[in-house]
């Protein structure tokens, strides 16, 4: 891994949340490991999660008839795509990314959904002719990292969920694949239980394997990983 | 389906879109069957997506440690949700909810997702011991109206994107019937064609079928359906 540049796409509003932990945890290891890490801290930096006509400079093309998609890369061709651009550049670089959020309601948080709609940009990170084994990004690997509510029992086959892999279907063949990401088996933290500051301090390296282990000690089920 | 509540939750940007169509289409349909409809037009309200604390009037217990479901269960057991409110009424009294939208990245647009995640309150919308068929909705019918960008061949099971209904899993399971509710099968208007203000006038009432009958001409075919 050493000298890759990492991407980690971030969404939890908390510093003290088990996804902040898992999230400086990579940055550490990474950065350790000799990777340079860039993080988007979605909720920190205030991300804007709708799909709206500005996020193009000047006029658009037909208000009326106003297609996200089209006029998006037009005003990216055009160089008229405004805020996205910092994104664009920061996942043009990146060889790997990973995704770091709170499952919720079986998916990802909407900030985050809002940054898949918004910085893959048609053009930029797909076109009717470059897309899964030819997608434009199937020189990068991406993985999903998250936080479940329910206990990975919930999530098999026969549980009351359904089987993970489906759950995860849209999102790791329906846009990671699409734009031609070499997708990484998930990282899944299934229901961890809380941890106050002073234990994960103690914890230090291994915070998120006694939280991993200790998972199934969690009291409350629900569909919101939001530790 | 007479005196029936029907609340349609709506998300496109434009009101020359084929998805503006479809909804006042059902709007228009439905209330001359007798019905009471509300549209909650979520791009027209600016609707906020990103689940915040802002979200909640007065302080959060632990900001720190927020965490969004168990903060927002107490603001709304203790009347301090701010926004919210007003699409719980809505919620609360409809019968039948129907979504329509245009499907990005397989799934609902990220404002879409943002009411998802935030109106089905912890408390509110499902408890522990209340979801799917125990469900707190199980009174309440709700149905997926959306358009694709992709054609229906493409999301049969042998098609590049495998099948819808592993595609609409987490959206039908994991949300709609973890609340509980009678789920529809889904209204899918299969990469439909631009058709201008003109041509929907005259097809007037047929401007539905019209449009999905000629949907195998669309020309552009990608993850979004943004007609």
């Amino acid at each position: 891994m050493a000298d890759k540049k990492v991407l980690i796409v971030y969404a939890h509003q908390s510093t003290g949340s088990f996804n902040a932990a898992a999230k400086d945890m990579a940055e550490t290891v990474l950065t350790t490991q000799g990777c340079k890490v860039e993080v988007s801290d979605l909720y920190a930096m205030k991300f804007k999660a709708s799909a709206t006509a500005a996020d193009i400079t000047g006029d658009v093309k037909d208000a009326e008839h106003f297609q996200y998609g089209e006029e998006t890369m037009l005003a990216w061709k055009e160089g008229r795509l405004s805020a996205i651009t910092e994104e664009h550049r920061k996942l043009s670089e990146a060889e790997v990314v990973i995704f770091q959020f709170p499952m919720y309601w079986f998916t990802v948080p909407a900030i985050m959904k809002g940054w898949l709609d918004r910085v893959l940009t048609l053009g930029f990170a797909y076109t009717s002719e470059k897309r899964y084994s030819q997608g434009i990004f199937k020189d990068k690997k991406a993985m999903l990292s998250f936080t479940t509510g329910s206990h990975e029992s919930m999530f098999s086959a026969n549980g009351i969920n359904g089987d993970m892999n489906v759950t995860l279907w849209p999102l790791q063949n329906g846009i990671l694949h699409y734009c031609g990401f070499q997708v990484l088996a998930p990282q899944i933290f299934w229901a961890p239980p809380h941890i106050t500051s002073e234990a994960r301090k103690h914890a230090g390296g291994m915070a998120h394997t006694a939280a991993r282990a200790s998972g199934r000690n969690a009291t409350y089920l629900h569909p919101f990983g939001q530790l």
